[in-house]
């Protein structure tokens, strides 16, 4: 989507890929919201930290970041020896997969880009579609969630107040996102509406990613602290929700999103608005059979008893460490401790579609039409 | 209640007057929770700023401020001229109650202690008057606030894990509290049971606040994201939710207080947990007809934006800058902006009591036995 680097406006995906330099290109979102940059990721190893630190985050977006970086490492291999080319890829392979080693997308990226390598018969073959691949997943990727877009940008209409939470945008994303890809879709269609991003303490990444976001699009956005949503929806504020998902049940419609997510679907039922999951084929989990036994991770206390950001005046002004210099301050009182799961699931009585790439489902429906959504019998 | 500096613990109020030095003695709340600190206000217009600058916060805290800012005001007045003297108090009362314009409580405690002066007949007879109030003013709260435990302790049975939102603590009134006052009497009463401290975005006063009160006097308690309590409600592990109130309507049982509150309570009846908010008989309005005529003060965004803290490592070493210096960080998009109402209401179906010092009533019974509540006919 797009980037504003003083007037100018360019075009960028959070995951590329340079031939030249055999190098994966990244969006640093690290230093997002207050800095644009690029990197380079110099060798396959290189692309597995930056997946393993944060620099790129999100289910699709970390997807076609391994299927590029399986390819940056198959191309890099000196030779003919198809032998030790595949020993040399699977290394690759697991270095890659040992980068975020609970996430099932780089995984299923980098067996997509080698079932595609697999008819290849030489290495430089199978070098070749290797790349081809890559770019192949990214593309869909891509594909999937402009597709997405078409179908939820219906259910925004002029003068609307849309809510979403978290980041479940294109920088989640190789491109476009999911919650937001409807809202990049009505605003192509000429359709003026205001988002309001939950703040999403811990991480603050509607403060921080999905504002950023926005804005660049030049969509009409104000952040909310997660408290205030409730509020807005008793004044008659907010028209509809669109939060993404990190795992979709397939046998039950259960979402497991962002920690918030549930109580916003709650007060969304509260108050008769609306209330849209928007995710890619590929989070839907076919195989449990419970909400409950979604593993809800328990993150580092330090990110709920403090909070990241550049420090600065209230005004504005940056003051007392060097400009950009991202700190951690501690809000919470030294001796107490924090609980800070990440994610929460939504039942699917709170959700009145599922917005996917073939179309807007009721969460009950999944299973009924599992062919149409991609699911394969066993 | 308690606070503990290395092994030793000390009573405190949160106000209190120095006869000798004649000043008004108050715990510098701003520097909470990183550093405990008395503050000895010199004189009136000392302690008027200390209310506007937030030194001191919370209705009953800054009501009696304001009465001791009074009786210091007027016992600062040398000469026995009663009609110059006058003349000083009715200045003292206009700069205390300026201090902070649209609150009622210091008006309401400066009117008091104006009206048990007037039966002095000299100088002398209504400076000692005017000290006497102010003391019966602040025992007076914490009375108020204790009786209050004494109704709401039952609630809290032994092991319970209560949820409490923003600070109603004994930081916010002379002592004891509102929202804690109930488990204060239950630990007295030697119960043991588990607080969760919403954050309480954006100010936080739930994570420095009342974490730290509960640090002090010892209660096992964790700091929770404002977005976790809908999930640890679904799983089990919320069993009693206790608040405070701003302003409360008579007439209607609706409940102002901090933004968040009203989705707390949504979640709490969709859970169908217990839902209490405890109250000084002082902030019940008996004149408002409806909630949604409750000014709902839209604070500064920068607020939303970032955040204030001790500048230190993730790990909880200070870092970059001096120890204990309060530093802002701004988190969120820097061209984004934000909106940031300060309260919500919360509406009678959705509380299952209020505690007050008179005993726990439903909301909607306010009304009809406001005679035991204080409610004077016009």
């Amino acid at each position: 989507m797009n980037v504003r680097t003083g007037r100018k406006v360019q075009h960028y995906r959070t995951v590329g890929f340079d031939e030249a330099k055999n190098a994966v290109v990244l969006i640093e979102q690290r230093l997002l919201p207050h800095e644009f940059q690029l990197i380079h990721t110099k060798n396959f190893r290189d692309t597995a930290a930056a997946i393993r630190d944060m620099v790129v985050r999100g289910a699709g977006a970390i997807g076609a970041t391994a299927a590029y970086g399986l390819a940056q490492g198959a191309r890099a291999f000196k030779g003919k020896d198809l032998a030790a080319f595949q020993k040399h890829v699977d290394e690759v392979f697991t270095v890659l997969k040992e980068a975020r080693p609970t996430a099932v997308d780089p995984v299923n990226a980098m067996l997509d880009v080698r079932a595609q390598m697999a008819a290849g018969t030489t290495v430089e073959e199978q070098q070749l579609r290797a790349l081809h691949a890559a770019h192949h997943f990214a593309d869909d990727d891509v594909e999937h969630c402009h597709a997405l877009g078409k179908h939820g940008a219906p259910l925004i209409t002029e003068g609307m107040r849309v809510l979403t939470h978290c980041n479940a945008g294109w920088l989640a994303f190789v491109d476009i996102g999911s919650a937001t890809a409807p809202m990049y879709e009505a605003q192509a269609q000429g359709k003026k509406f205001h988002v309001f991003c939950d703040e999403t303490r811990p991480r603050c990444q509607g403060a921080s990613l999905t504002a950023w976001e926005l804005a660049q699009q030049g969509i009409s956005h104000s952040v909310i602290a997660d408290n205030a949503a409730g509020h807005l929806m008793q004044r008659g504020e907010i028209d509809l929700v669109i939060v993404g998902s990190d795992r979709t049940l397939g046998r039950t419609g259960e979402v497991a999103n962002k920690i918030g997510t549930y109580t916003k679907a709650v007060l969304a039922k509260r108050h008769k608005i609306p209330f849209y999951v928007a995710i890619p084929l590929s989070t839907i989990d076919w195989d449990m059979r419970s909400g409950f036994d979604i593993p809800i991770e328990e993150r580092h206390e330090s990110e709920v008893l403090g909070a990241w950001g550049i420090a600065q005046s209230a005004k504005g002004e940056g003051r007392g460490t060097k400009k950009g210099q991202r700190t951690y301050v501690r809000i919470g009182n030294p001796d107490s401790h924090a609980r800070n799961p990440g994610f929460d699931v939504t039942p699917p009585d709170l959700i009145t579609g599922i917005i996917t790439p073939a179309g807007i489902f009721k969460p009950k429906e999944l299973w009924k039409r599992r062919k149409e959504l991609g699911y394969a019998e066993a």
